[in-house]
């Protein structure tokens, strides 16, 4: 496939910026218009890579786009997964360039979304053409583009149960994930699940002027750091009771496994530039984002927050929480957790409100799969070097849906790199892996 | 005077809604010009008032308006302080109508400043207007109003000691507080002092996706909390070395005449809508907001805040600090503590950083001089009842430098109300209090 990519290179660049330019952003309600005009443009995309057939198809949130090319029924069928929503860019303030207006230099493609997820699953177009046109396709291939993975694809388990005899397929590919280094391909055989809440603690019915009642009078955003203070324990755990039931502990065998991939803590704390790392006691790096469960703090905002110094006993202060989560925690048995739990450590002063927003459960792949091989195979032969089975510590919370809804695994053969600070200002995507991507799923193809 | 408020009152709502309208936002750099507009506009007022002389003054901030009427040598001369500064008005939300266009309705001027402190500064030009032309002036007045004191009157001290031989003066009588109740006027003989400080905590170089680090590396949100959870004791009690050992510890009988202030826990808790308050043991409410000192955070902000669900572990979280000062604590020794403390609570894997912000001292008044039994006097006559001496929790920095520049002591006649909610969206100023500030100042000048 290298020599097609040499020749189209500049119609994938135009094509993939049209994507790009599309601020698709599921986050925020004013961005609809901007969802349904992505979904359109990916359904030409298909069309125009030799699909039989693409269509906007309604959800109850954002349109999936849905496209076949059905080729003999006696072949296997591989559904592609992928999303075309976007996270927020905020802070804007940190991007060198318009998060919007993607851009090439230094190797890679710059912008919202270049990896995270319209990069990658453009690759998967872009190999299903050159198949196409060079008469090489032997699968019958589906695509399933959704716009909601960003917000826990809350409604695509629905749209996939009312689609499920169009989806049947014998494995769900996806690119939405990453390597565990440039030098070192990897394929994620786990996920972790989430759960995501937003809290908001209130004192005073109204923002106070904090020399008449300061001292006197409970702060919401002192009341809610010390809530947020009791989330850990000592020894890094998580401090909700019912939390870790039914966390899975892995046998040695698997720690050892797992302990083969690269790691360098040296340059680990370089790359983030800190002094120290801070987990689970017990367990390594790789082992606390892989098989861990975790708790995280997204976003806490109060009182007064812009230039200089105003005086407010703040009336309400809020979080957003986010929890990770490994088999066989529940995503909603443990969003009822937290919430129970948070509400029953408010101090009487205060009111306690949980609103629990998007959630998913994690899932693990077996590695002793045809797809599996056919993926390690294509991916050695591109790379040079055999993949690791990595567990990835972020969360698609809907291929858990997909593995019970379909009864087919999922396959994550993701080409991001840390590097790449997808959900951060700079997102970027390298042009090597770009290419490496469509080259070994145009192989994959070949050897599954 | 209440024959000649019934005839200018509608003149009177015109010049001060020209103030007003103006929003001189301290805080925001971006207001600069307003500064000015408002500062010029004052200066006219008070010509247009009878002074003999106005001007705006620059200062190395805001200008300075200073005006003055000299009547004879052989009389006392009593310097106004005011300041036509006010905060931002976020959360604009809340407000029910626009902050910079103030309306009257339900016995009361409603919008930013209305009361902090354009409202409370106007009273005194209107009752020096009447003084001037009803002839009845026995006194010099000088007016000093400033553009900073919602910033901690960064300048003034500098201006004051530049301007020290035009501002001689017997007194400085300040409108900037608020009464105990409406029903019970008082005076203020006491003010706590102000340290404010900004703190930010950086974890990682970047913004991270939470599911790859979530667990590995410290969220410095959930770190700054944790510190913020330290910040108090057990008992309510500032927990940073060093705080108390200059707070003075009232006598018994200091702490019986301030009980003697009218107070009721239930309307204060149903006024404020909380189901407890929450302060240092020991100690009453008031004694909590007027002998006590106290730390509040009045913001917080880091990692994702809109709408919806990013998950993000971010690299950044912020905090405003402020602390209010009982005598004999200097704010600059409490801020160095704190900025002390704060960092060397700073675990490794963060780094802290700390900025100081503004700050002042408290001070107090006495109640034996001739000034305050003026004032007792004229407000006694207005409300029918003898005012109470109070201590009030707020702060006014820069007087404690007037006392020690000019070697003069304030009188606080405040005429503001708890329901007037400055600081808050719907700042409002009771038309009555208005108007009986302006009688009992005009008194104010007969008696003393």
């Amino acid at each position: 496939m290298k020599e097609y990519i040499e020749q189209n290179k500049e119609r994938f660049y135009d094509e993939l910026f049209s994507l790009l330019r599309i601020p698709s952003i599921s986050a925020k309600a004013e961005h609809k218009e901007d969802m349904r005009r992505c979904a359109e443009r990916l359904a030409v995309l298909l069309m125009e890579a030799g699909a039989d057939f693409a269509e906007v198809s309604p959800s109850d949130g954002n349109p999936v786009v849905y496209g076949e090319k059905f080729v003999d029924p006696a072949l296997k069928t591989v559904l592609v997964y992928g999303h075309y929503d976007v996270q927020p860019p905020e802070p804007l303030e940190k991007w060198h360039t318009d998060p919007f207006e993607p851009v090439i230099h230094d190797g890679a493609i710059w912008g919202r979304g270049a990896n995270d997820d319209k990069g990658q699953l453009f690759m998967h177009i872009k190999a299903f053409e050159y198949l196409v046109r060079t008469g090489k396709l032997r699968h019958n291939v589906k695509f399933m583009f959704e716009g909601e993975e960003e917000i826990g694809s809350p409604n695509l388990p629905a749209w996939i149960r009312a689609n499920k005899k169009r989806l049947a397929a014998d494995v769900c590919l996806v690119s939405d994930t990453t390597m565990i280094s440039e030098k070192v391909p990897s394929i994620n055989c786990g996920m972790r699940g989430l759960s995501y809440l937003e809290v908001k603690v209130v004192g005073p019915n109204k923002d106070l002027h904090s020399g008449h009642y300061g001292g006197a009078v409970a702060n919401p955003i002192t009341v809610l750091c010390e809530m947020i203070a009791t989330l850990h324990d000592e020894d890094g755990r998580v401090n909700v009771p019912g939390f870790y039931d039914k966390v899975v502990e892995l046998s040695r065998a698997d720690r050892k496994m797992l302990a083969r991939a690269p790691f360098d803590l040296k340059e680990y704390k370089e790359f983030l530039d800190i002094k120290d790392i801070r987990g689970e006691k017990g367990y390594t790096t790789l082992e606390r984002t892989g098989i861990r469960p975790c708790l995280d703090v997204c976003g806490i905002w109060g009182g007064y927050t812009g230039e200089g110094a105003k005086t407010v006993l703040p009336s309400e202060a809020h979080a957003k929480i986010s929890m990770r989560l490994v088999p066989d925690q529940k995503s909603g048995e443990i969003t009822k957790l937290f919430a129970k739990h948070f509400k029953s450590i408010a101090p009487k002063y205060v009111k306690v409100e949980v609103k629990e927003c998007e959630g998913g459960d994690g899932f693990l792949i077996p590695i002793s799969s045809e797809a599996y091989k056919a993926a390690a195979r294509a991916m050695g032969e591109v790379y040079g070097i055999e993949p690791v089975p990595s567990r990835g510590g972020g969360s698609i919370a809907v291929l858990a849906e997909v593995q019970k809804i379909l009864g087919i695994d999922p396959l994550l053969m993701g080409f991001g790199l840390e590097r790449d600070t997808i959900h951060s200002p700079n997102e970027s995507y390298l042009l090597k892996q770009f290419f490496a991507g469509m080259e070994s799923i145009a192989l994959f193809y070949k050897y599954y």
